[in-house]
C-alpha cells in the first residue's frame, strides 16, 4: 500500500484554478486502489504568511467543504486539520535539531525573498520571519510523521522533499534506525494551469480569479467579464491562445472541445462563448456548489469530520510512532532508566489488571502493582464485559480526570495509578 | 504574585559549580514568598547538543532529583519537564511565524558557531543545524507560555530575554492584542563560579568537574586530585588565588571560611586543607546525597511527580492559554464561523446536561445539543454527587475513548457528542 500524503494551505478561497489544478486531479487519485491517501488542512503553514484569524478560519471551513463537494470521501482517505495532530508540532522541532542550517539557506523560496531584498537595496533578511525560513522543516515533519511514499508536488516544491528526505536520513543515522521512510516527490509535469479574468494565470495573488462556488449569477458576471480582444461576432477567431477558449477547454469533452474550436473559427461572438463557457462550467459546479452550500451551512458537521480524522489517525499512526521517536531521542518514561553508560533498561515488573466474581456474584477487577500493591479496586458489574470494557478505557487513562468515575475506587496516590497504567501502555505497545 | 520561571538543560550530570551557582540560590529563591516559581527541566533543549538518547534519559533523572533532593518543594512550585507540556512545541511554532529572521542571525550562540567556522576555514553554517539557529525561538515559548514576568539568567542570555520579549510584543501586535507578559531578565551579577579540578571553572566541557552526588569515597578521591603548587607543609599559603581555598568558601561561614584562611597563613598542608574542604562539602552535601539516592532509586515517583507538575500546570496554565492563542491566530472551532468579511461570531445554542431523578429514584443525567436533541443519556446513579462527577469527566473528554463507558448510552454518532462537549468547553472557558 502506498502512501500518498497531500497538504492544501489555508489561505484563501478555492477559485476555478485551484479545481482544475489541484483538487480534481487529486480527488480522481484518492480513488487509486493501492494507495493510502493522505489530505490535509494546512493550517500551521497559512500562519506563515496569514496574519488575518477570521480569513484563516473562513478558508480552513472553504478548503474543507470544497474537498468534501468534489467527492473527497473521508471514510476512505485520511482527511484532517494539521493543527488537530499536536505531533506534527513535536516532530518538527525534533527536525529541526538534525535539519542542517546551511540547507535551509538554499531554500527557493527563502531565497527569493532575499533576492528581492536585495533588488530593493534592503537588508538581506529584512521582513523575513523565521516562519518563512523554517516551512521545510514543518513540512518535512508532515510528509515524515504518516511515513509518506509519495508526495504529489509541483517543480518548485521537489527541494522541500528532498530536504524531507535529508532531514529524515539525518534522523536516521543519527538514532541509528530508519524511523523513517524516504519520502518521493511525484512531479505533476502537466499540471493544468487556468488563465484568469485577465488573462494572466489565474491566482489570489493577481486578484484574478473566479470563485469555484461564487453563485451563479456571480459566476456568469465574472466569465462575461474576461478580458478579450474586439473582434466582433461574425469575425473567425482563433481558439489557441483564447482565453475563453483554454477555460472551455478544461471543462469539456474532445468532442465539446473540438464543437467550440469550430465555432470560434465560425466566428462565434464573444458574448455567446461566454455564455456557453459559464454554462458549461456550471453543469460540473452546481451539483458540487449545492453540496458545498449545505457543508458550509453545518459548520459542526465539518468541525466534527475533521476532528474524528484526526482522532483515528492520531490512534492509528501519530501517537505511537512519536512515543518511538521519543523513545529515540531520549524523551523516555524516567521508570524504565537505563543502566548507566548503557543502552539496556532495567525493566520494572508489570502491573496487572485481576478480573473476578466475588460471593454477590457481581463481577469486579482490580488493578495490582508489579509487587502485588493493590492500586485501584472496582464495583461489581452484572457481567465480565462490561467491566472489560472499563478496563479498557482505563488503559488509555492519562490523566486524573480519567479516574474519577463512581465506578472505581483509588487506594493510592493517584500518579502511582497513572504512572502504572503507562507502563502497561508502554510494555504492550 | 511575580511568575519567575527557570529552565535547567538535561544534557550532563550535576556537579558542584552547578550546585553553588544555579540550583543552591534557585532553590532559596524559590522560597520567596511574593513569587510564583516555574522550574522546568529543558529536555527539548537538550536535543540541539545531545544526540546520545540514554544521556538525555539519565541526566533528566539526575537533574530532576538533584533538585528534588537539593529542597525544591513540587508541592509549592512548578516543577516540570519541558517535553510533557505539548503546548510549548505548538507555541514555539506560532513564535516561528513572527519572529524576524534577522534577530536570530545576531544570536550571540549562533554567530559564536559561524566565528569557529570562518576561524577554520569553513562555511558559515557549516556543521550548525536549526536546532541552534531556532533555539532562541522555543526558549520564547517557555516563557512566554507561562506569562513569567522574570527570567534569572547570566549575562551571556540576556539577549535571548530581550528576543522573548520582541516575539512577544511582535504577537501582541500583529493579533492586537496584549496576549503575552513581556518577560524581564534578572542578571545574576554575582553567580559564583567555582574552579575545577585543573583551576580553569568548573565545566563539563573541561572535564574537570567534581559531581555533586559523587559517593564519598569517590568525592574525597577527586577533593585530592585538585592541582595546588608544590609548597610543603609549614610554608605560608596565599589564600586569595587558590583554588582549594575558592570551593571551601563556597561552602564555609564566614567565621569557617576566616578559620581557613588563617590557617592558610600557618601553613597548613594542601593534604590536610584538601581534608577539611572534604569535610565542609560532604556535611552539606551528605544529607541531600541520601535523599538523592533514595529518588534516583524510586525513578517511577519522579516520573509520576514530573507528570503530576505538568498535568496541573497544563490544566491551570498551558491549555487554556493556549486554546486563547490558537483563536487570536485563526486555529478555531469551524462552528463558531465568523460571518464572511468580519469578525463577529454567530454563536450556536449551546448543549448542555440535564440532571434528574426519575420514578425509580435514581439520579440520571443526559446531554442535549441546541436544539434540543437527546446525545447521550446516563444509566442511574444512587446519588446526585455521583451523576455530577460523571459529567464532570465528560466534560474533559476528547476522544471517543473517554465515552466508553457502561455508565451512559451514547445515542448518535460520537463525533457529534464530541462537538458539543468541545463548545460547552470553549463557552464555559
Amino acid at each position: 500500500m502506498t502512501r500518498v500524503l497531500t497538504g492544501i494551505t489555508t489561505s484563501g478561497t478555492p477559485h476555478l484554478g485551484n479545481y482544475v489544478g489541484a483538487v480534481r486531479p487529486a480527488i480522481a487519485a484518492s480513488r487509486a486502489p493501492d494507495a493510502e491517501s493522505f489530505y490535509f488542512l494546512a493550517d500551521l503553514h497559512s500562519l506563515v504568511k496569514v496574519q488575518d484569524a477570521a480569513r484563516v478560519q473562513r478558508s480552513t471551513l472553504e478548503i474543507a467543504a470544497t474537498w468534501l463537494a468534489a467527492g473527497l470521501d473521508p471514510d476512505k482517505v485520511w482527511f484532517y486539520r494539521q493543527s488537530d495532530i499536536p505531533e506534527i508540532s513535536e516532530l518538527n522541532w525534533f527536525l529541526t535539531c538534525v535539519a542542517g542550517k546551511g540547507a535551509l539557506n538554499r531554500a527557493h523560496a527563502y531565497k527569493a525573498s532575499v533576492d528581492r531584498n536585495r533588488a530593493e537595496g534592503e537588508d538581506d533578511d529584512s521582513g523575513i520571519t523565521a516562519g518563512l525560513f523554517m516551512y521545510p522543516v514543518l513540512m518535512s515533519a508532515d510528509i515524515l510523521l504518516f511515513n509518506a511514499h509519495k508526495v504529489p508536488v509541483g517543480r518548485d516544491q521537489v527541494q522541500h522533499i528532498e530536504m524531507a528526505r535529508d532531514f529524515g536520513q539525518r534522523f536516521n543515522h543519527l538514532f541509528g534506525r530508519d524511523y523513517f521512510t524516504l519520502p518521493e516527490a511525484v512531479i505533476e509535469e502537466n499540471v493544468a494551469t487556468l488563465p484568469g479574468l485577465d488573462g494572466r494565470k489565474m491566482s489570489k495573488s493577481y486578484d484574478n480569479t473566479i470563485p469555484l462556488f461564487a453563485p451563479r449569477q456571480e459566476m456568469r458576471k465574472l466569465i462575461a467579464s474576461i478580458v478579450t480582444d474586439s473582434r466582433a461576432p461574425g469575425e473567425a477567431k482563433e481558439a489557441e491562445g483564447s482565453h475563453v477558449f483554454q477555460l472551455y477547454q478544461a471543462f469539456a469533452s474532445s468532442e465539446e472541445t473540438a464543437g467550440m474550436r469550430q465555432a470560434f473559427a465560425d466566428g462565434i461572438g464573444w458574448g455567446d462563448a461566454k455564455q456557453q463557457l459559464f454554462e458549461r462550467i456550471d453543469a460540473e459546479v452546481a451539483p458540487m456548489r449545492e453540496r458545498y452550500e449545505s457543508l458550509m451551512a453545518r459548520p459542526a458537521e465539518v468541525e466534527a469530520m475533521l476532528r474524528d480524522g484526526a482522532r483515528r489517525l492520531r490512534a492509528k499512526y501519530a501517537t505511537p510512532f512519536l512515543a518511538e521517536l521519543r523513545q529515540a531521542v531520549g524523551l523516555r518514561d524516567l521508570s524504565f532508566q537505563a543502566a548507566a553508560g548503557g543502552e539496556a533498561v532495567d525493566k520494572v515488573t508489570l502491573p496487572s489488571f485481576k478480573q473476578y466474581r466475588d460471593t454477590d456474584k457481581r463481577f469486579y477487577f482490580k488493578l495490582l502493582d508489579g509487587e502485588g500493591e493493590l492500586l485501584l479496586q472496582s464495583a461489581g458489574f452484572d457481567s465480565p464485559k462490561e467491566a472489560g470494557q472499563l478496563i479498557g478505557v482505563l488503559k488509555l487513562a492519562e490523566s486524573a480526570n480519567a479516574l474519577e468515575t463512581p465506578a472505581i475506587n483509588v487506594l493510592v496516590p493517584v500518579e502511582k495509578v497513572l504512572v502504572a497504567l503507562g507502563h502497561l501502555r508502554q510494555a504492550e505497545g
